[in-house]
């Protein structure tokens, strides 16, 4: 028999994690297995590992003052260069001091979730948002996650308003609201939020007196026009900085998702101690912080390799929405992350969840591409799926060729076909 | 403000981790900082790193499909080389699925604590005790530890009559108590736990319908005359086994507790489908499992490496324990694990467990010696302490003779001082 605590998190356990394993279990390869699967069900950015596999080879390897015990919410060195990097991309300094690394950014968000809220307690989450908040925000704290539904007229776009509306919702049922939760940039939607919006959820966050928990781990895969703006910049946060919460780690903006590491950057002391004190469960190898403080140990190198991931994300996205286009499949236009919210609406077999259900179902088993449902974002609407484009090229046009195929379609122009464009990447690169 | 669980958590906060980076950030150097702390606080082994250099030096580099997504409760092969090792050291056949890789033996302990309570619940644990099991069994999953008291007089030997009264103590008090856990060997005293006892102890648990929580993290660390017996061996364990969950880690045997790299064996589905999900809060970097799953690969120099390391720790003990004979401080006979549970009775400056910390206080402020006291182990009684002697010889030397100062001790033979033993090595080290 096991706790209740420990049969709500197996009732509660992401599908993300599953269609993952077993899509990688059986990959697409034009040669060997045509037949596989196509996996853009996954935020994992394989567009980088040639720009960071020379440079991890050259570091220094473990010593014996590397495998020993050290501080459990991180090294001082990797801390102080995680806020050399963070300083600059949040436009104000942030103090080493301030920071926790932790096992991931499910670990940050974990850390915080519990330091903030008692079981019962909530976490107001502008929606459609990163499914696993359910649990990571959610799984062990106890908290319970509102979503605050965007309008799908607006393409989704993050608005305080809709966030000011869960928060009244909730005080009207009797609900106690510890904090408000978001990506940003957005994750599915890519949408970079504007400083003037933030400012806006800053001042809504103060009104109601909760925290605001910033997941930046896409600070830096922006390619849109618009620059990145942190919820910590002093510009759009002049007064609620002792009660906003950043998270950021190294699984997307360096492409090394495996190696776990996650850092929570938060300014009251207290929830500051409390997060060590949480850090202590699921500390990060001294071995992997070493390779990773190496790797931020020359700020030109880590600006350059962060501009050649903006200009190839930029590339692969384009390279997408051609294909997409070419294929008259509508998304809503992104500016930042691995991926694009598909609007496969007029595709549904039926009505509501059930039938986005069965699509994604298709999609997956007959199709072998795996893209991901909206209902895994607790999309306010159904019809919508997350494409991840990270991947090498060729797979991405095969996956939309594939879902277009399914869908019934064919390229807008049949003669365009065979010349689809394929990305051009500033570096000469070619998957 | 924080939350009851965090504040909860605060207040719990070991001491043991605070003197640890204390001594550790001025320590003795008999040239450079003659008067520097001596940490024989930590059970840090630090007789095995020439062992291992040479060989994690010669390990396959990180690749990119080492910095992927795998599965967050350890990848397939760190588990089965895991499983092939451990099957060996507990004489019975484990299963790689049964393996839950986590951050640390805490990430294990608190998982399984988590998996098996919920708030309230108890879990017995035979004292004096690891300390830190007050938090890394209770301080996520709400669960209150009961200590049951072993006997001064007889050495604090484990017996299953200790633990039989404190479950009976507990029922009639209304507590439920879901597990019984304990360190096997011993820490803080060193004791190999003889096949009788276990098995005496898994009839008391069996009787009780409560699970047993075997802490083997010291496994391969004996150097006595009794081998070592796992809780999972059948010939202890015939009728508990899916009631029986092991922890083990390569803090300990393998010198490498910055790794942070935890496992715990348990055969029951459904926990285990638990300690999974509670796996995916805490997972260890792939980078470090490549680099372990490395160090597993190959089974003869396993077993060389772990034969050497306790030849080591046998010199180490012998070396120690000749000092304090030679000092007449008397301690508890250990056969296994890094330290010895001193008697500093005789030298207590009062009464109570009060007095114990003043001694404590002064030897580190003014012997600027790191040694824990008996109340951080929940010792039924106090003026004992535990001692680390896995350092350098000469550090031990030193310790034990500033000790020895700090009581008003001499050698018993002031003549035999100059010559007091330094550890012969089989291997030919002098660290």
């Amino acid at each position: 028999m096991v706790s209740r605590q420990a049969a709500r998190l197996l009732a509660d356990t992401p599908a993300i994690a599953e269609a993952h394993f077993l899509a990688e279990a059986e990959p697409y390869d034009p040669d060997v297995r045509p037949g596989g699967y196509l996996n853009l069900g996954t935020a994992e950015n394989r567009l980088l590992w040639d720009l960071l596999d020379g440079r991890l080879a050259a570091l220094e390897p473990m010593t014996e003052s590397t495998a020993r015990y050290a501080p459990l919410h991180g090294t001082g060195v990797l801390r102080e260069r995680i806020a050399a990097l963070l300083s600059a991309t949040c436009r104000t300094p942030l103090d080493a001091e301030d920071l926790v690394v932790i096992s991931g950014a499910t670990g940050a968000l974990d850390a915080i979730a519990s330091v903030l809220c008692d079981p019962g307690e909530a976490i107001v989450v502008p929606a459609p948002y990163y499914g696993a908040f359910d649990t990571d925000l959610g799984g062990r704290s106890g908290a319970r996650i509102l979503p605050a539904p965007l309008e799908p007229g607006d393409g989704f776009r993050l608005t305080a308003d809709a966030v000011d509306r869960a928060l009244k919702q909730a005080a009207a049922e009797g609900t106690t609201v510890r904090a408000v939760a978001l990506s940003s940039p957005s994750n599915p939607l890519g949408e970079v939020h504007r400083p003037q919006v933030l400012a806006e959820l800053l001042r809504v966050a103060a009104e109601h007196d909760v925290d605001l928990v910033s997941d930046e781990i896409y600070a830096h895969a922006v390619f849109g026009p618009h620059a990145f703006t942190s919820a910590a910049d002093p510009a759009v946060n002049p007064h609620w900085a002792d009660r906003t919460h950043l998270v950021w780690g190294f699984a997307k903006d360096f492409g090394l998702p495996g190696l776990k590491t996650g850092v929570l950057h938060t300014r009251d002391p207290r929830v500051r101690d409390a997060a060590r004190a949480m850090a202590y469960f699921a500390p990060v190898s001294t071995a992997t912080q070493h390779t990773l403080a190496g790797l931020l140990a020359d700020p030109a190198w880590v600006a350059s390799f962060l501009a050649a991931g903006r200009r190839r994300l930029g590339s692969s996205y384009a390279h997408l929405v051609a294909h997409l286009d070419a294929y008259r499949i509508p998304y809503v236009p992104a500016e930042a992350g691995f991926s694009v919210w598909l609007d496969l609406r007029r595709w549904l077999p039926g009505a509501g969840f059930e039938a986005e259900q069965r699509l994604w179902r298709e999609l997956f088993e007959t199709a072998r591409v795996s893209i991901l449902p909206g209902g895994a974002f607790r999309s306010p609407e159904p019809g919508w799926f997350r494409l991840c484009h990270t991947v090498e090229a060729p797979l991405v046009a095969e996956a939309v060729r594939r879902i277009a195929g399914h869908l019934g379609g064919t390229p807008a122009d049949a003669l365009l076909a065979p010349s689809l464009p394929s990305p051009s990447d500033p570096n000469g690169r070619r998957p």
